[in-house]
C-alpha cells in the first residue's frame, strides 16, 4: 500500500524546533478527503509518530478551503457497501491516529471545513481559525448524515448545538464555533499564522515526554469513571515526576532559575 | 390503559409536510405533567413513532407557561412509595421516548419551564425559546431534588451551572440558558414561530431515513469510547450511503443539480 | 496519622446555620498543597462528613493566592517514586472526598489557583471568584503535566479549552473561566463574600436530606448511560418524596404556605 501513497497530496515540513507542518495540498478539489488524500495523510501521521524529534503538528491546507470532506464524486461513482465501509474505516483510522499521536495537533483553518473536514478540526487537540472561516456537517444536504463527524463533534460542543449542525447541515461562523468549544481562537486571516505560532511556541518550550504522557492521559481518563480516572492520573503523574525533566523543573523552581530540558 | 388516555390534554396536528405539532393543553394548570398528561403525551409520542409520514415534532404548549413539571397537589394527595415510583417511571418513559423517536423533536418554549418541564426542554433534540422564557429545576424549593431532570440537564449544560440550578432551584433566563447549551435559539416572542419554522424547514427538506439513522447514532455513540464510537458511526454511514436517497444526493452533487428525495 | 494533623493549616468555622468555612491557612506559601496541608484538609473534610449539622462548605483561602498547587520544593527534595505515588494518592483522596461529601462545597477564589489549586476549584460543586482571579494548570511549565488536575478540568470545561490550559500551562482570567464553565460567578473582589453568601443562603434554606441525596445522584448518574441514569434518578426521587420534608413541601405547595423543614 505505502508505495501507492501520493506524497504531493500532503506536504510535510519540519523545522529545527520539531514543528511539523502537514499541508493538505489538493486546493482545486478543496482538499477533499479522497482515498488517496486519506492514504497520504495517514502516511504523514505515521511518519510523525515515528519521528522522535517531532514536537507538535500544525495541520494546514492550501487554497481557499481547509477541507470539504469526502469526495462525493468518488462516492457517486462507487456504489458498493464494501467500498463505503473501507472508505469510512480508512477515514476513522486517520482521525484516531491524530488522537493517538504522541505530539499535539493544531488545526489551522481558513475558508470552509465541511463534513469530514469539520471532523478533522474537531478531532485535533487544538484549533485556530480565520474569522471568516465557516464550519458545517453538511452531509445531510446530500442525504448522508455526518455520522463519523458527529463522533468528535459531540465531544467538543454541547449536544443541542451539535444536533442542530448535524440535522440542518448549515454553516456556523468562526465566532459561533469558538463560543461552543470547536475552536481555541478565531482571528483575522492576517493574524492566523501568528496565533498558531503562539500555541506552537508554548508547546515546543515544554519537555516532549511530559506532553506525550499528558496528551494520552487526558483522553484515556476522560472515558473513565472519576475514581478510575484519578487512579490512572495519579500513577501517570508519579511516573512523569521521575523523569529527568520533571526533576530538573522542580529543582529549577526551588533554585529560582530557568529549567534546562533534556528533550 | 390506552382507553383511558385523555386526548384533549395533548393536541396532535400534522401538516402535509409531516410536521407534527404536539401541544400540551392544560394551560390552567400550567401544563403540569400529571399522570393523565404523561399518558396523553406518551400516547401522542407512540403515535408519532408509528407514523411513517412524520418528519419532525414541535413540542409546544398552550397558555402562559410551557410546563410547570409534576403536579405537586397530586403528589401531596398520594404519599405511597409505589405511587411515586410509578409516576417517575412513567415520566422517564416519556423522556426516553423523545430520544428514541425516529424524528427530531424541537421544544417551542414560552413562559416558564420548571422541574420536569425544564427536563422536557433538555430532553428534546433542539429547543427554541422566547426571550422572556425562564428555566428552573425548582423541586428543591419544595424539598424534592430534581433528580430525573438532572439526567438530561447535565447532558446539555456544564456541570457547575447544572449544579447551581439543581441546588438553588432558582430561575435562569433564556439568554443564560442559550449561553450554556440548553437552547438553540432565544428570540423575541413574536419571532418564536418563525425561528421554530426555520429549523423545521431545514429538517423536512432532508431524507427521512438519513435523519432517523443519524439521530439514533448520535446518542448511541455518545455513550461509547472513541474507538467503538467510530466503528459504529462508520458502519452506520456506510449503510446510509447504500440508501437510494444518499445515492441520489451523491449523483446530484456530481451532476451539479438539486437532489430529488424518495422519502 | 491523625495525631500528626496540623489543624492550624486549615481553619474550620461553623456558624449556627451549618455553614462550614474551611480556610487554607498557609498564605506565605500561597497555600501550597504540601503533604501536611493535604492531611489537614482531609481531616477537616472528614469532620464535615461526620457533622450532621453541616449544610454547606465554603472552601476559602488566606492571603493573596487561593492555592498554588503542590509544593515543588518538597517535590524537588524527595525524588522517590513511592513518595510521589503517595502524594498524588493523598491529593486524589482529598478531591474525591469533596465530591463524596454529603453537603455542597463552594470554592471562594481570589488571586491565583494553579495546578492542584485549579483542580480544587474544578472539583468543588460550585465556584465563585474575584474578577482578577486567574487560573492555570501550570505544571507543564516545570516539566510535570497536570494529570490529576485534568480529571475535574475536562469534566468542567470543553476539551479544546482544557487541552490548551494543560499543554501551554498559561493563565486564563476569571471571565474566561466563567465563560467555559469553571466558575459560577466572577465578581469584583469587594462583592466576593456577598456572591458566595447568596449561594450559601439558597442552599441552607433547603432540606439537608434532599440536597444530600441529590448531590450524590447527580455525579453517579452522570457516569451512566441514559436509561440506567433515569432508573437510578427515578428511584432516588421516589425515595426523596417519601421523606418528611418533601411531604411537607408538597403539602405547603398545595396549601399555598411556606414549608417548615424538619432538617
Amino acid at each position: 500500500m505505502e508505495a501507492a501513497v501520493n506524497d504531493s497530496l500532503v506536504k510535510l515540513d519540519r523545522d529545527e524546533r520539531g514543528v511539523v507542518r502537514l499541508t493538505l495540498n489538493d486546493p482545486q478539489r478543496f482538499n477533499a478527503l479522497s482515498a488517496e488524500m486519506l492514504a497520504a495523510l495517514q502516511s504523514a501521521l505515521d511518519a510523525v509518530a515515528r519521528d522522535e524529534q517531532a514536537r507538535v503538528v500544525v495541520l494546514a491546507a492550501e487554497g481557499k478551503a481547509f477541507c470539504a470532506g469526502h469526495n462525493l464524486k468518488d462516492m457517486a461513482a462507487n456504489s458498493e457497501l464494501a467500498y463505503y465501509q473501507q472508505l469510512f474505516a480508512q477515514c476513522s483510522r486517520v482521525m484516531l491516529s491524530i488522537q493517538k499521536l504522541p505530539v499535539p495537533v493544531i488545526a489551522r483553518v481558513q475558508g470552509i471545513a465541511t463534513a469530514a473536514g469539520c471532523q478533522l478540526v474537531a478531532q485535533c487537540d487544538l484549533a485556530v481559525a480565520a474569522s471568516e472561516a465557516r464550519f458545517a456537517t453538511s452531509g445531510i444536504q446530500y442525504g448522508l448524515f455526518c455520522a463519523t463527524p458527529s463522533v468528535p463533534l459531540v465531544r467538543n460542543m454541547p449536544i443541542k448545538q451539535s444536533m442542530e449542525m448535524l440535522l440542518t447541515g448549515e454553516f456556523i461562523d468562526a465566532a459561533t464555533a469558538l463560543h461552543h468549544g470547536l475552536l481555541n481562537r478565531a482571528v483575522p486571516a492576517e493574524q492566523l499564522d501568528a496565533a498558531v505560532e503562539t500555541l506552537v511556541a508554548a508547546i515546543v518550550s515544554k519537555p516532549r515526554m511530559a506532553i506525550r504522557m499528558g496528551k494520552e492521559l487526558v483522553y484515556r481518563q476522560r472515558e473513565m469513571g472519576l475514581e478510575s480516572a484519578y487512579q490512572l492520573a495519579g500513577q501517570t503523574m508519579a511516573t512523569n515526576m521521575m523523569d529527568v525533566d520533571a526533576q530538573e523543573g522542580a529543582q529549577a523552581f526551588a533554585q529560582k532559575r530557568k529549567p534546562q530540558w533534556s528533550s
